[in-house]
């Protein structure tokens, strides 16, 4: 099998821990992992629906109209002042602990991140992960106004690097983007930070990792 | 406006009651409606995700990869006898109680269903259901090979009953499927059986109704 030439990162709960977000939400509910999980979900089916509709709007957007059903949802009230706040937690993320370690041991191949998130939120989430010193490029979906797992989105990895995917190791917390990479033509590594049962998507990882530090050089 | 000639329904959830789904999970656990939701949740993600991955395999084979990942997810086992057996409850599904009478109601003009069902699921649906002798059209998204909410399974509709979707009443309980609708430019009526919050998605039925015989003719 060919060498890897390069590194391709999914951003949110991989790179970054969006724990913070949780933080955040002890201002509007006291059950704040309700409120990050069904935020989270309802963000992803967002990103899911738009794409298939053709009616794309960028990360920052789905964001906001994700938290604002999920208050809906779960009877919550807040301010206007505390849904910006609540927003924010996504632009001043930390790295997971051995995020960069696990990055600088891999330099001397490109590093790419390749993410969801508007440019704009990426660009501060890298900024505040203190990660922009490893990282060759920061990829967003934005390029091509649609969402993982489209594979013209999968397609800006090898097209930014210039090396192809199957020379390429993508990785991922996120089961469901694992699957969108594999059948793109990557090379992939499920990052199960959670242990997180295997989706039923008809491919699977070239390896599985628990933490970043535990992929193949 | 316009006058309807026509009327579209989804299946699952607007016409037929899924509740023998839920039945048939007594059998593998004590907790079916955790299984019932968690078992459609992933069927709805694997739907959109295929059909973003352009890997489409039809909704027998989804349903049934939803319902082993599901099973793993909540620590459950069962033979395959009893997985069979949950993915028939698909096959005989009962009306909602209003269903027979409001279809009956708007005869005189096609009525149609559209779903993201397997032809031979929808086939049997109709046929365990009593509702063939209420329904010109069964349309299955097969014929395009994706899922709801992309515009290619929404053309389905003008285009098997010859009238434009500005003309054509569109109904549906799941609100994601409302904005995909509304979106390609049916009329559309949101039958909002269990109050569920309005989703977030930039644009919105035209009309909402608790149950189906609360249409307009």
């Amino acid at each position: 099998m060919s060498p890897i030439r390069g590194y391709v990162f999914d951003a949110y709960g991989t790179l970054f821990d969006v724990h913070s977000v949780v933080d955040a939400g002890r201002a509007v509910t006291p059950d704040p992992a309700t409120l990050s999980a069904t935020w989270r979900q309802k963000q992803l089916e967002y990103t899911w629906l738009r794409s298939l509709m053709g009616t794309y709007v960028d990360f920052w957007a789905v964001t906001e109209s994700a938290l604002r059903y999920t208050m809906r949802r779960l009877g919550l009230s807040a301010s206007e002042t505390e849904l910006r706040r609540l927003m924010e937690a996504y632009l001043s993320l930390a790295p997971f602990p051995e995020v960069p370690g696990a990055l600088a041991r891999l330099a001397g191949r490109p590093r790419a991140v390749l993410s969801n998130g508007a440019p704009s939120m990426l660009a501060a989430a890298v900024a505040s992960s203190g990660l922009a010193a490893h990282l060759e490029h920061v990829i967003s979906v934005d390029a091509v106004r649609t969402y993982k797992p489209s594979p013209r989105v999968y397609a800006l990895g090898p097209g930014t690097l210039g090396i192809p995917a199957g020379e390429l190791l993508f990785v991922s917390s996120n089961g469901w983007d694992v699957a969108g990479a594999k059948a793109f033509g990557y090379r992939v590594a499920w990052c199960n930070r959670t242990d997180a049962p295997e989706e039923e998507l008809g491919v699977r990882a070239d390896v599985v990792v628990r933490t970043l530090d535990q992929l193949p050089r």
